[in-house]
């Protein structure tokens, strides 16, 4: 079965490995007129880039897209667009070692009992290095919304027990995004972030956290009722990133504990247009857009690879030790980010 | 754009409104072979129907399903089944008087955005009643899993602040769920959220809770990587589910708060095969299904509509107070657990 | 698999076998605000429907549509519509003897070998008693295009060596075709084809033909290059039709004589728009319409059940001989044309 | 909206322009474990390649496939395979002057209609240049079919009014067709195919043809009922290729002057398998595979581009005259042979 496309009439697929020759990502549905070149798409790269920050992976990778179809003279002419990014900085030994050994909290089991066996250096499809293809088409999504004044700002909300103020989801701008490494709009606690994701790297163990995407300026009416719901489809896109484990929009899992009468969000007439006075409801309601702010939040594992010793198996159920010594994020939200965003723009894009 | 079918190989599509002749459900993909009558669909139906407790909403909807094709001689055929459940139970009226009042927290005002107008009577296609023809379909999917001894049980797990205690989900069953009218397995609790759910009642109005689902028996290898993953199909069939505001796998959004050395859960070898020995990935690693239970849970809000005044506006924005005096559940939880498990049967067995 | 619907954007789901107690349709994506009521599908159904003239088959239904969801006060709503046409006229008994009889020219033995059984009564799903399905969605498909000024009309072409003589076939109005109960513009040769089928049926015998479909008034533009080509989603949907063996466009089977200089159709500039001067292309080129009328001709063979004995085979292999009492057309043709134009409007409707 | 997908199990997405840096493939849901090397497609490639012999076009073009992904240590893995072929012999100067004129039985006009302008150089996306993925897709479709023991062999069954006398269309070999450079079994008609369209050539022009594509070895039960018929997908596969204007199957066409008696195929029991005596039925009955061969006939027009002055108007309507000079075939049939194959291919394996 087929499941490497996402979206319906804007549909991208995506093709390879952390450590084959390229990532490919073929954008069908795109408009014609678009402008667009390389240097729109190596922007978002570099915010997902490994190696940019003393908190992220040391892995080096340039991460250069090439467009192979689609856009004639700058602009794209409606046919697909196929955007090729070659992978460079590869150690393969690094896993040759480990090919019979179940990494834990890695997909290198369920894909041998899916398939009958893998490509096993750095988690092969399975491997977050995939997400590059994601990113480069998320560009081309944004700038599509951009058209439509949509904006979609992402950031890290909390790291371990750190929990970001934001009182106005809305209101945070890139810049203050990516003032910090941490990808925090609170320049306090980002400081306070930091020092735990260093701390966590020298305790030789990674740290998990929440990451909050906003996507402002969607207007009313966008969306199907009943299955493709708005939020089902959104849902889907960030439960498509490895590691996410949890969803919520609005006041989220908080309603469990609230009545009815606080829940809802009070309809009023303002600026000429019908609004909610609170945004409970996190911008959709019965599945389609009511025009006030999308907000959702991802929930985000601690990285699985860390390099203290741990229990697990080989292929063969044989019990043995692991120490995963590869170059690898002590925490994976500053680099979420960027790839959140991209699905938040690849699902809206699909609407228009 | 069609957003009415859920599945690819195993796919539903379902047609009604709240107040229309009839709810529909098309099965397109069941396998041939598959022993099916009335009675099977009957079951679930009565799980789902309004009235079955002093707890829910005491509108009486007989649903009563007829089958209209894909089965000839006591099984199915392999072509499409079509279920019908025509309505009953309508009080139009109740309806007229409102149609051009935005209920807080209802999809009255983005349908109207959407589509320019809408069917008002109770909700129309936006109206959880469209989960009727869902559980019907739900009922044929559990019969298919049963084969492959699949079982999928849900639960009430929380009402407001109250929580039930449940050791080991995977060994809860479907008689302690149905022992009681909230479908709490944990007897202590789900008497006091009765006590909770019948005195928010009586203060008009409504609340929260969250409901836990779980798989067992899914073998190992089930599930798309990247965009299909096991954990977004899934996802995105319960934010199809009115009212869901949370989804979390295994651990969840406590993820944020853990080391990886202690969520990564350990490989171990047991009764002859590789399992794992905690399960805080939920069941499901890198997309695909790993032979442990599938453990996820929804947050569903309280009841939009409240018998109490609450401000809102009308179509044209002038303010307005309403007070929906229809029949409706106070939470929304006992009900929901069925059409919450009948989402997670027609996701799974679409990957068979 | 799901095979049973058509479309993407417009998508149509049909269930129900010739001798079950209903076929029902399901409309997923009309949009909303378009003026329908039962009396708008009964006018098409009537077209199609047996019984109609001494040269079909004998068999006897009403064929009346119910609409039993996604319309309200007499418009479309935007979701979607469910039609039921309860089966009435049904001899189950007549098939009752031949259940292990493979017919020939039938899917009795196909369906054997897919399914492993199969609802003999009828033809079951194979029957083209399905298409009545197909017919009630063309009927709000037909009323779509007609907003974009797009008129759609077929007519029967050819029986057996007579062949109609049709000068311009954009020009054939609907009242020409129903003029004569053989649905044949050219008064002359509808008479002989009259005449024809009813020698044939006296012989026990049946008879094949072809069909031109027109669709005028198509905007440039239409269409999907590579494979989902105008020309290609249009001959799918006319293979989707029980019977059918051949599609051509234009020029079609006649182009493998022709030079290149004698098949371009030369563009010219006329009535303030660009067109060509001849319509060899059939409407349609690089899989997109070019604003010329779409003409296609599907050759549908005779009718396999046929009153003569036939040599054949049980299912278990053992030879034996049939001759098929039923009432069956002796001649597919006129009762093909309403179907052919409902499969060409769902087909046109779902590129809007 | 998305057109350029294939399939729905296995499904290819293409991407590329006749003048852009590359064509591209993925192919999505290929199963894990069947061998595969470059030099597998490159073999197929080589069959449709340009400048192969003298009566296709003198365009050189190396085609070289390199696998970008989903292959490791010589075996598929089950993730999504990237094919990409980088164009070589372009010269886009040819076009500079042409682009705003619009070439008789090009896709020049409609793509300005559909997009608003183009990629004017070669015919851009709707050049049949971009079947080269098509075919390196096919390669791999090819091989797993070839595990079910299933021959598809295609050949040129007619060039203007020169027919192949074909006695046995499923014995035909590879061998055969590909004994001579016009691909035609029948060795005396071949001969005579190759002066005629030398001639042909000499007179500026250009002829069409009829190619004849049979898969044998296809079991019976393969297809879908309803609208997703084996013939239904078939005829879509080749009305997606370039220049087919008919598609038939069996007695196709010819159905319209014959009677039931003699068109129906008696079921016989043979070999220990139930088939019929004679195969006017192509193969397929009620969408589903026989067993018997499947027999069809694609008529393909005269090439478009031809050397001789042409009537025309330019993009603003202005009349004018136009002589492609270009290096194009002068009969497309030959080069048309592996491009059926690979689609016949792609549409099978997509069922199993």
């Amino acid at each position: 079965m087929a499941g490497n496309s996402f979206g319906t009439l804007f549909r991208i697929t995506t093709a390879g490995e952390s450590h084959g020759p390229a990532n490919v990502v073929i954008i069908d549905g795109c408009p014609a007129g678009i402008p667009l070149q390389e240097s729109d798409i190596q922007k978002e790269l570099d915010r997902r880039r490994p190696g940019q920050s003393k908190i992220t992976t040391q892995r080096k990778e340039a991460d250069v897209p090439e467009i192979l179809s689609g856009v004639f003279k700058g602009k794209t002419t409606g046919t697909p667009i196929a955007i090729l990014i070659r992978n460079q900085n590869q150690r393969t030994k690094d896993y040759e070692k480990i090919k019979n050994i179940y990494r834990p909290g890695h997909a290198d089991f369920s894909y041998d009992a899916k398939y009958g066996f893998r490509d096993y250096r750095g988690g092969g499809r399975a491997s977050a290095r995939e997400t590059v293809a994601r990113v480069a088409a998320g560009a081309v999504a944004k700038k599509i919304l951009t058209r439509y004044k949509i904006k979609i700002v992402g950031y890290v909300k909390q790291v371990g027990e750190l929990v970001a103020h934001i009182s106005s989801p809305e209101k945070v701008t890139l810049k203050q995004v990516d003032s910090n490494i941490v990808r925090c709009p609170d320049k306090n606690v980002a400081e306070k972030m930091i020092k735990l994701i260093e701390q966590v790297r020298k305790e030789k163990d990674s740290i998990g956290g929440i990451s909050e995407i906003v996507a402002s300026g969607v207007p009313a009416g966008l969306g199907e009722p009943v299955f493709d719901k708005l939020k089902a489809e959104l849902a889907k896109a960030m439960f498509g990133i490895p590691a996410v484990t949890g969803v919520e929009f609005g006041s989220g899992f908080e309603v469990a504990t609230k009545r009815g009468s606080e829940n809802n969000d009070t309809f009023i007439y303002k600026n000429g247009q019908i609004q909610t006075q609170t945004n409970n409801h996190g911008g959709v309601l019965g599945g389609i857009s009511t025009g006030m702010p999308i907000i959702l939040r991802c929930a985000v594992k601690p990285t699985s690879s860390i390099p203290q010793p741990q229990q697990t198996v080989t292929k063969n159920g044989k019990q043995t030790s692991i120490s995963i010594t590869g170059r690898h994020d002590p925490c994976l939200l500053p680099r979420f980010v960027p790839i959140a965003e991209a699905m938040m723009a690849l699902t809206l894009v699909d609407f228009f």
